[in-house]
C-alpha cells in the first residue's frame, strides 16, 4: 500500500466531500457540518452538481472544478453514482478516497466493489471501505464522517469493522473518559485493509496503541506480518467467537469469520493482545496506551482497604498475573507507613487510616524499589480521605522517582469523587479504573504485551535441503494417478523428506517379500494393508501389531488379504505394508488443516481421550518458531502428562517441540499442495530417546 | 435467632446512640448527624455522661436515664466500655445492639467478643459486629452508620463482611444509578450472622434480593439451610477465591476462609448464584432485583446494530446461554418492522434504521409470542435516534402485553442521552446495562437463578435401616484397638452396612483359609496383604490381582508374606484378603472430607489421569439429592467418558448417581466420626450392569 495515499487518507490538508448536501439530515450535509464544528484546519470543497453554498462554503459542481490540489475525497453519492466520481477523482489526481456509500458487497453487490477498486488502482488511488462512517481525528481537528462529534482525546486508535460501534464508543468516550486520538471505519476493505492502517498508524506520533474491532477478513497472513512489524501495542476484540455468533457475523459483513481457535493463534503470533468484550478493550486500550508492559513479575499491590486488597489478588489470579510478598526490607520500610494492624505484605494493606502521606510514603519507595517490576495502588473510598488529593499524592510520588519504564495502575471504588480523581489521574498518564478487577486487567494486558513480544523473536529455519523437492515428486505421482489422498506409505516418505522421524514402513506385494521386508526391519512388526479404496484399515481387519516371527508374516498376509477382500470385493488391494513396531510411549497428535483466512495451520494435542473427548488441542499458523512450538505444548490443559504423571518419567519435549517446528515448516512449504495433514498416533518417549510418527495421512488440494 | 430483636435491630421506632460525642469528626457524632440528615423519623437518643446537647438532641447520661422504650442501641464507645454498656442496655430491656467499636477478634481479643456475646444474650439481646460500620435502610430513612449518606434507592438489600466496601459500595450506587434498600456491615458476626439477616430479609416487603459480600464464615449448614428456605434470590461475591487471596481474606477477617470449591458447591447447593467481582455483583443484583427468572431456554435478542448482536451472541455462549433461532411465524411478523437487508433470525436486526416505533412493534409482539421466555433488546447510539424514546417505547411495549413473569433487558451503547435513557429504564423496573455482555450477564444470572432453585428440590432419601448401627459397631472395634484408620475389609463391610456394592473381601489368616475362601468366592481373586502398618501396600509387594487357581493362591500366600517381612520386618501382619476380582470397567473415585465450613462434603471424579493430572473433580456439601448428584457426574470436564466415548457404550450413570446419593448420606450419618473417605476405584459399568466400589479407605476423626 501507497504510504502518500493514506497520508492523504488520514492527514489530508484538502477534503472533498462529494456527494456534499445542503439538506441538514443528509449525510452530505452531515460530513460538511462535522467537518466545521470538529475545527478542521485544511481546506473543504463540497462538489454537488446544483448547490452553490453549503454552510457558507463554496460549492463546486464537479471534482474537476475545484481549484487546486484535493487530498482526500469523502464519497457520500448514492451507489450508482460512485464508479463515475471515482473516476473524476483519479482524473483530479486524488490519491485517496473514503468511501461511505453503502450497497456493495455487504448486499451482495460485490461487482460495484470490484469495480471502484479497479478505477482507483488505475489512478493509483486507495480506497477506505466502501460502506464506512469515516474517519476522525483529534490531532488533525478532522472529523470526515458521519458521527457527531470528534472523540473524547486519548492516545489510542481504535480501526473497526462496525460503524454501528463506532458512533456509539465515540459517544463512550465521554461518559467514560477514555478517549482516542483517531477513529477510522474500515468497512467492507475493499482496498485498505487492517494490516495497511496498522503500518501507517505504526508512525503517527499521535498514536500510542492500536486497538481493532474485528468481524473477520480475508488475509490473515498480512495481518500477522503488519503487527509483529508494530512497534506499538496492538489489542483486538474479536467479534464473532460464537459458532452462533460467527455465523452472525458472517452474514453482517460478508467476509469469512475464520474459525475461532485459528483468530485467537494468529493474535498470539501477530503478537496482538486480546479483549473479550466492550468493557474489557476500553480498560485494557487505557493501560495500553499511558503504560509501559510489565517486563517481569514482581507486582506490588497498594491498598486501603483488606476488601478490595483480596478482590484484587482474586483478581490477579483469574487474569495469569502471580502476586508474590514482598522482601523483608521492602514491608520494613512500609510498616512505617501504616498502623499496628495493617499488612505489608502483598497486597500492602495501609487500612482505611491511611491519607494522602501514607499513600505518597508508601508508593514512591515501593516504586523506586529494585524488586518491584510494577504497581497496583488501590482506593477504597472513606470518610476522612479526599479522592483527588490521594490521585495527586500517588501521582507526586511517581514523578518523583524519575521512573518511566514500570507501569503503575490505580483504581478508585467510591462515588463521583472518585470518579474526578481518575479522570485527573487519566489526563495525567495513569490508568485509573472504577473496580480493582479492571485494574488488574489492564495490568494483565500490560504483562501479556510483554510476554507475547518475547515469544514471537526467534527464527524457525527448520528446513532440510531438498525436502520441498522430494515432496513434490511424491505429491505429482500421486496427482498422476488421479489421487488426493496420499497412501501412508506416500505420507511417511513425505514426512521422513522433511525429516519427521517415522516408524520404516515398506510395501510387500508377496508374501515372500513381506517375509523379506520384515527380516530386514526386524521383529516384531506391524502389518497393515495397502489400498486406496480402503480407509479404516482395522475396520477392515487390514491390521495386525506385533508380529514376532516369520511364520507370523505369512498367516497375517493372507489373512489381511482374505480380510480386506471380504470388507470390500472391488478393493484395489496394492499389498501388505511391513512395518517397524515403535515400543510404547505417550501418544499424542500433530495435524494440519489450510484455514481460509490464515492458510496452513497446525495443530498440537495430546492422542486418544485428550482430543477426541477433551478436544485439548491448540492450533499456530505456521511456520512457527521453537519458542511458540513450546508454548503450544505448554497451552495444553493435559501438559502435567508430559511432565511425567503417575510416576513416570519426563517425556521428550525438546523433541516434540522439533517435531512440530519441522511439521510447520513441511506444511508451510506445501502450502499450495497439501489441504490437511495428520500423524496420529506420534509415539513420544522419555527425555533423550525422542518419538516416533507411527501413523501418517496428507489429503492434497483439489486442483 | 429471636426475630422480634431483628425487627428491633432492623426496624428501631426508637435509637439510642451509645457513646454519642458533640465533636464533630468523632464517630459517636457522625453517627446522629447521619441519623437526622437521613431523616430518621424515630426517636434519637445520644447517650454520653458529659455533653447536654448533640446537634440539637437532648443528650441522657446513660441508657437508664432515657424515658420509655429503646429498640436499638448503637454502640461507639471505646473496646473498654463496651461489656459495660451493653449490661446497661440489657438492664434497660434493649433488645438489639448494633457494635460499631472495632478492637475484638479483628485483633486477636476473642475473648472480649465472647464476653459481649454472653451479655447480650443473658439479656436475650442481639448483637450485629461488632467492628462495623453500621445499618442503613432507605424504606426506614434509617442511616445508623458512619457511611455518609443513605445509598440510592433500590430493590436489593446488601449484607457485607467488609466495612469499607459498604462506604465504596453506597457511593458507588450514586454514580451508578444501582441501588440497593438496607445496606448492613455485619462485622465479625460474633452473634448475628448472615443466616439470620437472610431469613429476617426474606419476609421484608422493601427487599427483592439479597446481595452479599463473603470474605468466610463457620457455620456453613446453617447459611445453606437459611438460604434454601429464602423465596428471594440470593446472589454472593465470594472474596479470597486465590490461594493468595484466601490467605489475605483469613488474615483479614479472622475467620475461616474454607476450600473455594467448596464455598462454590455450598452456594449450588443454597440456591444461591454467585458474582465473579464487584461489577458482576452490581449488574447481576440489578437483574435479580427488578425481573422474574429466566424459566425456559427461548432467549430473543432484539438489535439495531449487528455488531452489539454479534457482541452479545458471543456472551450468551461466555455465560452459558443458549440462542435458538426464532420459529418462522415470528420472523415473518418481525421482518416487517426492518428493511430488507435486516434479520429477523436471533438476534433479530433491525438495523441502524430503527426508530421508536420498529422497537415498539417488534419488543411487543416477540414479548407477547409464546416461543419467547426471555427478551434482551439492545441499542447502539446513533445520530437520527433518541434513546429515551426507544427506551420509552422498549417500556410501553412490554407494559402493554400485561405479562409479568418474562425477564427483560436491556443495553444501550453510547454516551449521556444513552445513560439517562437507562436510568428511566432502570427506575421503571427494567434493568439495562452500557455493554451487550453485561445484560447478557444480567440474563444469564435470572437463568442460573431458576436452574439452581430447581435443583435443589428434591430429597436426599437414601438410607437402609439399620446402617449407621453396624457402622457405628465397626467403628467402635477399630477405636477400641486404637486405631483411627479402618482396614479395607472394615471399610468395605461398612460401605456395604449403606447399600454400597464393594467387591467381596475375607481375611484369610492362613494359606488353607485362603483357598476355601477363594473357593467361596470364585476365581480369578485378588490377594492383598492386611496389615495396619502397611499402608501402600502395592509398595511392599502385597498385592496380586488375577489368581487363577489353588496352586496360585497358595504360592501368592507365601510370596505376599515374604514379601511384607521384607518390606517391614515389625508389620503386624494379620493375614491375606481373598477378594473378588472385579470385571474391568471405567475407573471413577468418590471420597469424602470434613470440611471446617461445610461438614462433611463428597468428592466425585473420574479415577486415573483425571483425577490425578487434570484434577477434574466436583464436591457437594452432604447430603445430596438424586438430582445434585447427577449435576455433579454431568460437571466434570470428562463426562463424555461416562457417555461412552471411543465407541464403548455409555455407562451406567444412574447407578453411579444412586452411589454418590449413598455414600453422601453415610458420611453426613457419620459426620462426627468419620474424617475422611474415599472409594477409589469405583468401576462403573455399561448401562443396567451397575458398578462395583474396589478399593476403600475410611479415616477416623482423632477424638
Amino acid at each position: 500500500m501507497d504510504q502518500t495515499a493514506l497520508d492523504n487518507l488520514l492527514q489530508p490538508k484538502t477534503v472533498a466531500v462529494v456527494g456534499a448536501s445542503a439538506q441538514p439530515g443528509k449525510i452530505g450535509y452531515t460530513v460538511i457540518e462535522n467537518l466545521l464544528e470538529g475545527g478542521y484546519n485544511g481546506k473543504i470543497y463540497p462538489i454537488n452538481p446544483t448547490a452553490t453554498e453549503i454552510l457558507g462554503l463554496k460549492v463546486f459542481p464537479t471534482i474537476a472544478d475545484v481549484p487546486g490540489k484535493v487530498d482526500l475525497a469523502v464519497i457520500t453519492v448514492p451507489v450508482k453514482f460512485v464508479a463515475q466520481v471515482s473516476k473524476e477523482c483519479g482524473e483530479k489526481g486524488i490519491k485517496a478516497l473514503s468511501v461511505i456509500t453503502s450497497g456493495f458487497s455487504e448486499v451482495g453487490r460485490k461487482d460495484l466493489e470490484d469495480e471502484l477498486v479497479d478505477i482507483a488502482h488505475q489512478y493509483g488511488m486507495c480506497v477506505l471501505g466502501p460502506n464506512i462512517v469515516g474517519t476522525l481525528s483529534n490531532s488533525d481537528k478532522l472529523n470526515a464522517s458521519f458521527a457527531p462529534f470528534l472523540p473524547f482525546p486519548g492516545k489510542a486508535t481504535l480501526i473497526t469493522q462496525s460503524g454501528a460501534l463506532l458512533i456509539a464508543m465515540d459517544a463512550i468516550t465521554y461518559t467514560r473518559k477514555v478517549g482516542f486520538d483517531k477513529m477510522i471505519s474500515i468497512g467492507n476493505m475493499a482496498d485498505v485493509d487492517f494490516a495497511d492502517l496498522i503500518t501507517w498508524l505504526d508512525k503517527d506520533d499521535n498514536t500510542s496503541c492500536i486497538c481493532l474491532y474485528i468481524e473477520g477478513f480475508k488475509d490473515g497472513r498480512k495481518f500477522i506480518e503488519a503487527s509483529r512489524n508494530t512497534k506499538k501495542p496492538i489489542i483486538a476484540l474479536k467479534a464473532g467467537v460464537s459458532a452462533h455468533g460467527a455465523a452472525a457475523a458472517a452474514s453482517h459483513t460478508g467476509s469469512l469469520a475464520g474459525a475461532v481457535k485459528v483468530y485467537g493463534a494468529a493474535f498470539q503470533q501477530a503478537g496482538v493482545v486480546q479483549a473479550s468484550d466492550l468493557n474489557n478493550l476500553f480498560d485494557r486500550t487505557l493501560a495500553l496506551s499511558l503504560q509501559p508492559p510489565l517486563r517481569k513479575e514482581n507486582l506490588l499491590v497498594i491498598t486501603n482497604g483488606g476488601g478490595v486488597g483480596v478482590l484484587a489478588t482474586d483478581a490477579a489470579e483469574r487474569f495469569g498475573v502471580p502476586l508474590h510478598f514482598a522482601p523483608q526490607d521492602v514491608q520494613d520500610e512500609l510498616k512505617k507507613h501504616m498502623p499496628e494492624f495493617g499488612s505489608a505484605k502483598n497486597p500492602v494493606d495501609l487500612t482505611g487510616m491511611a491519607g494522602n502521606d501514607w499513600y505518597y510514603k508508601s508508593v514512591k519507595f515501593a516504586y523506586a524499589h529494585l524488586w518491584t517490576d510494577g504497581l497496583a495502588v488501590l482506593y477504597c473510598e472513606t470518610a476522612m480521605t479526599n479522592p483527588v488529593e490521594i490521585a495527586q499524592a500517588i501521582k507526586k510520588a511517581i514523578e518523583e522517582t524519575g521512573i518511566t519504564d514500570k507501569p503503575v495502575v490505580v483504581s478508585m471504588v467510591g462515588g463521583t469523587r472518585c470518579d474526578e480523581a481518575m479522570q485527573w489521574l487519566v489526563e495525567h498518564g495513569i490508568p485509573a479504573y472504577t473496580a480493582p478487577d479492571k485494574a488488574m486487567n489492564g495490568m494483565a494486558a500490560l504483562r501479556e504485551y510483554n510476554n507475547i513480544r518475547q515469544s514471537i523473536n526467534g527464527t524457525n529455519e527448520a528446513k532440510i535441503p531438498g525436502s520441498a523437492k522430494k515432496a513434490h515428486e511424491i505429491i505429482a505421482k500421486a496427482r498422476g494417478e488421479g489421487r488426493t489422498a496420499l497412501t501412508e506409505i506416500e505420507a511417511k516418505k513425505l514426512f521422513a523428506s522433511y525429516g519427521l522421524p517415522v516408524t520404516e514402513i515398506n510395501l510387500a506385494k508377496s508374501e515372500e517379500e513381506a517375509v523379506s521386508l520384515a527380516h530386514e526391519t526386524g521383529f516384531p512388526i506391524v502389518m497393515k494393508v495397502v489400498s486406496p479404496d480402503i480407509i479404516h484399515k482395522s475396520d477392515a481387519g487390514g491390521v495386525k501389531v506385533n508380529i514376532k516371527d516369520e511364520a507370523g508374516v505369512r498367516s497375517t498376509y493372507q489373512t489381511i488379504l482374505a480380510n480386506c477382500k471380504a470388507y470390500n470385493a472391488n478393493a484395489d488391494i496394492r499389498g501388505v505394508a511391513v512395518q517397524e513396531m515403535a515400543p510404547l510411549g505417550t501418544e499424542v497428535i500433530i495435524g494440519s488443516i489450510n484455514d481460509p483466512t490464515f492458510g496452513p495451520t497446525v495443530m498440537f494435542g495430546l492422542g486418544g481421550i485428550f482430543v477426541e473427548v477433551l478436544k485439548d488441542v491448540i492450533f499456530r499458523v505456521a511456520p512457527v518458531t521453537k519458542g511458540q512450538a513450546e508454548q503450544m505444548i505448554n497451552e495444553i490443559r493435559s501438559v502435567a502428562i508430559l511432565a511425567g504423571a503417575r510416576g513416570e518419567a519426563p517425556r521428550d519435549r525438546a523433541a516434540l517441540a522439533d517435531l512440530v517446528c519441522s511439521y510447520a515448516a513441511m506444511i508451510y512449504d506445501l502450502r499450495d499442495e497439501v489441504a490437511e495433514t495428520d500423524a496420529n498416533p506420534v509415539l513420544v518417549y522419555e527425555e533423550g530417546k525422542g518419538l516416533k510418527v507411527v501413523d501418517a495421512r496428507i489429503i492434497l488440494k483439489k486442483k
